[in-house]
């Protein structure tokens, strides 16, 4: 549209008020991610009565240096996303709640957000959007090289390993098709696995195989991450003898699971075998007036774009669920 | 990641490449909106042989002048939009081809991609992104003015109607679900309605009524909208009396429908009562290796950044189809 901008567009005013405990929302988000993020927009946007409570602003997004799979973006870092997010949601007059953790969701009519705290926000309906978290090595070296060599996204990350050593830790489906992505464009690829065999499914495995630059250590274990800014240095454990190899390496991918925040809605909603929020196709969960989006569901992919368009979808779900109430 | 760049990031080198009839590609898309453009830059990335077919580029999105709510852009124009999509995706050496229209897909264990002009293209794995259209109303001044007052999404344009007159033509779900939202903050809403009464569901007629500066007028239809620049009259006539009148207007939004682009593939999936391509929530069709994503399909709303990331899944379904097969 070409007529004038009601809504603060351009404005890099920040027009947020506090959350209210004695207020009846229309929708509460809970969550700071892309996914909460874009439903606090679609929200704002649509009219309805919106509160946003969060730990934090950005989830994972922050924590990632460059992004090139954000359409809109051919390169981003993460933190300069999360600004421009969070001046997109900031910009409206949105009840905003940050540093709180939310510990449960009471169903009911209306339902009500507890914090840790003990405190209660009461809204019509909530959307769950609290992502996850890669589960780590706990290893020396580790966090201190995420972003530098040590990844957890083969889908994001493996086009910067063009020629590279990298090495991927787990053997399961999403470490054996992290390792085939990456054998196609890197150098030499170690998987490091902690069973005797491979647990991904059989047909990943026969693909595996046919990359001469794949190497598989069974059996093994990471002890320790080395770099001087940059990670370059692995160190292994043979599990049965215990003897240590540091092998050379660029990178490391870790794929050992993800881990989603969902506690909040145990014995609320349903959740799936992998600890993720089951969700349709409109991001509703199976408790009425509560709906869901992004990493913490069981939306298929983790992708920064795909959580972003499951909050829209998950906002415009509450809002005809409001709408029709 | 930190790492060098090796795909091209910053430039804005175009690498792609014909599209060859005598190649098998992994992954065919056809479209050219932001569900493909963002399939397009994921099967890229995942490294898997790409070819992208489309008509034009942009789809709707082109045509969309002032955008809000496409999550990292507080506010850009459609035109912006596609040429930041276009770059990401010619970065890219994916084999292209534009002015193309597709008209048939055959079904096999590798799919035939059959343009108008009898060309074959094959490929083991197809993504479906051909978008649609909203129907429009085919009176004068309508074409002239869209994004100048002629409006057809209420979700992406009602809040640049702030204390503005506006029309909606329609009284279906869409027209009423628009008019409720346009009502909470436009000064006047008038409803246009071919029948005698609202098609609507009961609670959103009954949510309607609620607002006063709501007119519904019943068996009328528009004859013309009129306008200097922006859209200021729109011409309505009494089915019954023929009679006509003349409001005074800042805005008509045309809700009386939408027609998927999935001609070309009727008999070949399943095609809901809408006309739109029935997908899973991992983008899916009904028939093996063919995928759907954004407008064209059964996902429940029609936003860009909901089709971007609707293209990232199917792309990674795609990808995992080809890997698997």
């Amino acid at each position: 549209m070409d007529l004038n901008l009601n809504i603060g567009a351009f404005s890099m005013e920040h027009r947020t008020v506090p959350l209210d405990q004695s207020v009846l929302y229309d929708v509460l988000i809970v969550g700071g991610g892309p996914a909460a993020m874009t439903a606090a927009v679609y929200c704002m946007r649509k009219g309805v009565k919106t509160g946003f409570i969060t730990k934090d602003i950005g989830g994972q997004v922050g924590e990632t240096s460059g992004i090139e799979n954000y359409l809109g973006y051919k390169y981003i870092e993460g933190h300069e996303l999360v600004n421009k997010f969070s001046e997109q949601v900031k910009q409206f007059e949105i009840a905003f709640k940050e540093g709180a953790t939310v510990t449960k969701i009471i169903q009911g009519n209306n339902k009500n957000v507890v914090l840790e705290t003990g405190e209660k926000y009461v809204a019509k309906a909530v959307i769950i959007a609290t992502g996850n978290r890669w589960k780590k090595l706990n290893v020396p070296g580790e966090d201190a090289h995420i972003g530098k060599g040590v990844a957890f996204c083969t889908i994001c990350d493996a086009p910067f390993f063009v020629g590279k050593k990298v090495v991927v830790v787990g053997g399961g489906n999403s470490g054996v098709e992290g390792a085939i992505d990456l054998a196609k464009v890197a150098k030499e690829v170690t998987v490091v696995q902690f069973l005797e065999k491979l647990t991904a499914d059989k047909i990943l495995i026969d693909k595996l195989s046919k990359y001469a630059n794949v190497t598989i250590l069974y059996m093994h274990e990471v002890k320790e991450i080395l770099g001087n800014g940059l990670v370059n240095e692995v160190v292994v454990v043979d599990r049965k003898t215990r003897k240590e190899n540091t092998l050379k390496i660029d990178g490391i991918f870790i794929q050992i699971g993800l881990s989603p925040n969902s506690d909040m809605v145990k014995g609320v909603v349903d959740i799936n075998e992998r600890g993720e929020i089951a969700v349709d196709c409109a991001c509703r969960t199976s408790a009425e007036g509560i709906f869901a989006a992004g990493d913490v569901t069981s939306v298929p992919y983790k992708q920064i774009i795909i959580a972003a368009g499951e909050g829209a979808k998950a906002a415009l779900s509450a809002c005809d669920y409001v709408l029709r109430k």
